[in-house]
């Protein structure tokens, strides 16, 4: 088994979409994640869906749990909508890190030793730059664990 | 709105339990993670989807993307068959990290830069050591974003 074979089609979104639009289309297909494309259609990133809600939450309370509880709740609970059209390019952190891309010919091990490497529930599967698809936690698991 | 107006029930897994029924309860039930409980029933740990994936993983492979690829396909595929009556507990990484837990009063705000700064979509609401139950990633984001 490879990765050609877990492939799943996902939809995705372009680096320059509004943050918004882009959680809203991973809580509507109810994806792991997101896969971000460049104006070329080549994955730019990936996002895990944990870091597509990091996008929406403001820079002074990410790693401030403090300053995250003092502000008032009806704050709090509108924060989503005063992202205006921020979009997923200028939201990015700008942190180098592996991102969760990997070719048609890894092996179902190398998949798995990538997605808890980099913890992403989706890894794009590429080749010579082209996306083909993704393999999500979920795929691979059910593969693997047989049910 | 708070932590508290966000809580589903998941399943748990015990801490001494075999890693393949963690690994099948996460599948069976397309849980984001898992909550790990101690014998008292007080939670031990929160496991990502990713880092549940990674108690499957052989040691040799995570960190060395060149080793799981020169396995051979065939022993890639059986890795977690291998796993036998391996248990969370031994399987569990050694290092010390912030686990995504909270308290029923945390606000939306607060719960999501919990879930940003941990990778975590699973967070354990925790009152008293005592689990009231969990919030999703989805849960989270589907309120946030009102579909």
């Amino acid at each position: 088994m490879r990765a050609r074979d877990l492939i799943t089609q996902v939809p995705t979104v372009m680096v320059d979409s509004p943050v918004i639009e882009a959680a809203r289309l991973m809580v509507e297909r109810d994806l792991p994640g997101l896969i971000v494309l460049d104006e070329r259609r080549t994955p730019f990133t990936i996002l895990p869906g944990t870091q597509v809600l990091r996008l929406a939450v403001p820079g002074y309370c990410q790693d401030d749990p403090t300053l995250a509880r003092v502000i008032d709740e009806a704050h709090a609970d509108e924060f989503i909508h005063a992202l205006g059209d921020l979009t997923v390019r200028r939201a990015l952190p700008d942190q180098p890190r592996e991102l969760p891309v990997t070719d048609p010919d890894a092996t179902v091990l190398e998949v798995a030793a990538l997605m808890a490497r980099t913890r992403s529930p989706i890894v794009a599967v590429v080749d010579s730059e082209r996306l083909l698809g993704a393999v999500t936690l979920n795929t691979l698991m059910t593969r693997l664990v047989g049910t």
